[in-house]
């Protein structure tokens, strides 16, 4: 078969994150067998996508008003940040519903080897807004990986200037785990971070 | 946070076959980090989508021209029609280089608790397209399921009163795959099915 619409749609799709080319494929008949207004309210949108939405200028979720509603709800408590790697963790986190305070996108994490160094991070912008805001608690939320481990402890030390918390998340066995499956390094930690009971 | 751009994007995602909440979110962050072009080009190509593609008249899958490339093309084999259930389905066939004659795309399979009798598949089309063209064999290709095996059956029966030659795709253990791992059904179709080495 020639290249055709088919052919270059599946394409497109199989580039989204954990899309093969069969998975693609599997999309491309189904928005083809779906009702065709299906196919046009996904074009509009995607049309429209980074016009809608961009980063906040506060804390640099994606957002359609500036600053983001997070930033701008005052029920909530300006006294904490959390601070994240993605924008999209803040979703995550936002449906947790566990955090009522605001957020910081790191838009990264400390990586020599791929070239991301603390000055291509809103790291600037971070003690800024602990400088002028008065904040009491930073809570570091990167994934508990090397690169989350390294950027975590290079906040920890440059916030070491002000006189507020900074604290991690908690990294352990998940809920619903089990200790048979748990790598060496997990279970180390969830014996370091061992609670009273 | 309100339904914003991202929240509908999201969703509309998330109707896609084998995408969840949580990968449609990715995938939507992915496009929103991604270059802008990307989402204008994949808007493009939706948009354009049903117009530019139709199912052939004369067997049923999807393309841009009429009849598609595989039955106007004069070095396939017009003698032998594979006959499947869904467009995609000629998809596969097609990738992996095993055939060379014809398809005809049923448009789904005999399913009577779905209301799905043969009246509404193109077994009308295909019986034409046997009478007239020279036709000398039928592969029946439908998956190895009930309603597979139920059509398969049905098309056998009205296929008699030609006299051509009606094949059915073998069924048997997946190259790779482990006995042990086979359920009942499976084995038990390799052993009726087994072959003379």
């Amino acid at each position: 078969m020639s290249i055709n619409a088919l052919d270059r749609l599946v394409s497109l799709l199989s580039k989204l994150p954990g899309v093969g080319k069969k998975s693609a494929g599997r999309m491309a008949y189904h928005i083809l067998d779906a009702d065709p207004s299906y196919a046009g309210m996904l074009a509009e949108e995607l049309a429209g996508l980074h016009q809608a939405i961009h980063r906040c200028s506060v804390c640099g979720s994606f957002t359609e008003s500036d600053p983001c509603p997070i930033c701008a709800d005052s029920s909530r408590d300006h006294s904490i940040i959390c601070v994240v790697e993605r924008a999209q963790d803040v979703r995550v986190i936002e449906e947790s519903k566990e955090f009522r305070g605001l957020f910081h996108v790191l838009g990264g994490l400390i990586a020599p080897l791929e070239g991301i160094s603390p000055g291509n991070l809103t790291i600037g912008q971070l003690m800024n807004r602990v400088r002028k805001d008065s904040v009491r608690e930073v809570i570091l939320a990167m994934n508990p990986t090397i690169e989350g481990d390294t950027t975590a402890l290079y906040l920890q030390k440059v916030l070491k200037e002000f006189n507020i918390e900074v604290t991690r998340l908690a990294s352990g066995l998940p809920v619903g785990g089990d200790l048979e499956y748990a790598d060496r390094l997990t279970l180390s930690r969830s014996f370091r971070g061992r609670i009273k009971v």
